[in-house]
């Protein structure tokens, strides 16, 4: 039996509400501020070592962590390494992983980011990975590798809709009055699905829908009304934790909400208090301020 | 005196010219199907040895080489690390280098990404990178830490406009008649050059368009008269070297062609041929069929 012999959408949805949280802790590791008690002579050992602390203060807050590819790229092939180990901590700990590496490519190119990034082989980073972040600007055939995965891996897709950058809508709000093109992109979600709706009413192909565009999540949520929404944007980027009431069914399932650096970088604004403590404390209050936007 | 002391531009059509030929590689290495004579006991030194042997076959028919990074994600930190061999060593050989990773993601995360595969560290994966594909659906502001680098670091970049998969169209075609996405987006990147017009009469800031769409790689030709184009599709993906005639200027300027398995699989249709042998023969014919698409 492994874990994914459960559907992605049944086995987050069980967490969120054994747990009781709709955070996601976003792992940016900005290595030049890293708390003190961090050693960071070696690149490699201080990236494990940090998150492995951030999931051990916050993991019972933590319906998921989402580890940024990006800064772990930055450091190499030893950055690649740590980013290995650091999920498959993540996954020894029962931690989901959503790996945010916003991947999208055609044909045997897709098919080879789709084995690195969610492949089954023992030992390598797919192995350790429950859902994945894709690009899909090229198109419902570039998706079909990652799909596979979702049938056939038990693994997770959040597909980007609508970012939450100030310029996002620049090209995905393109499109004819009533039509942009994110809500074209949550509507082909739909089909995305297939048959594979969980028992928890959703399936395992997500979206990406900001917080900090209220109005354009509340139509997502609609337009897809069986994809698990993953919303970033609130915290450093200004989105408020109450705007993404809409993401939420009544039960308070159907979608997560991230945060990274309000949580991973609470240390700066706490000196004296123990870095993991300050983590533990901004990653239960965001969980609480989540609470907010939902019922039950 | 760095060569990226001058703009990439400059650099690639300079390359264009003294060798006449509008070739890139493509290097996407499947290593299931490496020839035999490549010892593939170990894949890290295997991906490194594949990679330099066409290098030696096909480098002075080719105007860039293309490595694929999925390709070597797929294999963990090992295929990180020979990714950073390869490209070093295409440098070493004064072979420009378009790194293919088609990144996007916003702020600090974008910045990452920059540093990761266009940085400047010595040793580092980006000091041997020249160009790199992105992915624009995250909008202007997503690009800005990759325009910095042309600006600042004489590197290139190619947005994705049109790709050459039958279902790019999806998405990319978005919009009311007469302005779907990629338009837009070849509309944009006149913008993105800013003022950074090399003395080729292009920018560095180039886009990705098809050969397999060949009206709509001759309206991006238009819509963006000082972008460089990439122009895959040829070969394997079904498009007809011929087809790309609009993407070149009076000149033969203005763009260069992507062929990746019709020559890096080319030992597979000749058997008992010496595998460097078959490589550089494709690569000179491939090289020759591109140039009957433009004059002079």
């Amino acid at each position: 039996m492994s874990r994914f012999d459960v559907p992605f959408s049944d086995r987050l949805f069980a967490r969120v509400q054994s747990l009781d949280t709709r955070l996601v802790v976003g792992i940016d590791p900005f290595i030049e501020r890293f708390p003190a008690a961090i050693d960071c002579s070696d690149v490699e050992r201080a990236l494990v070592a940090y998150a492995i602390g951030i999931f051990e203060a916050a993991g019972e807050f933590a319906a998921a962590v989402k580890p940024q590819v990006a800064f772990f790229e930055q450091h190499g092939w030893r950055g690649w390494r740590a980013l290995e180990q650091v999920c498959l901590a993540a996954a020894e700990r029962g931690i989901p992983v959503i790996l945010d590496a916003k991947r999208g490519d055609i044909g045997s190119t897709a098919a080879a980011y789709a084995r690195a990034l969610l492949g089954d082989e023992p030992g390598s980073l797919g192995a350790s990975v429950d859902a994945l972040t894709i690009n899909p600007y090229l198109g419902s055939d570039s998706l079909a590798p990652f799909l596979a995965r979702v049938v056939e891996g038990g693994r997770g897709l959040f597909v980007l809709a609508r970012t939450s950058n100030p310029g996002g809508g620049e090209f995905q709000g393109h499109g004819p009055a009533g039509s942009p093109l994110y809500l074209e992109v949550a509507r082909a979600s739909e089909k995305w699905q297939g048959e594979q709706i969980g028992e928890c009413g959703y399936g395992s192909v997500g979206l990406v829908a900001g917080a900090t565009f209220p109005a354009e999540l509340g139509e997502i949520r609609a337009a897809a009304p069986h994809a698990p929404l993953l919303v970033p944007g609130i915290g450093a980027q200004g989105g408020d934790p109450r705007d993404v009431a809409s993401a939420f069914d009544e039960r308070g399932l159907g979608a997560v909400v991230n945060s990274s650096r309000g949580i991973i970088l609470a240390h700066e604004s706490r000196p004296g208090v123990d870095w993991q403590e300050a983590v533990r404390d901004a990653a239960r209050q965001t969980r609480d301020q989540i609470a907010t936007a939902h019922t039950p």
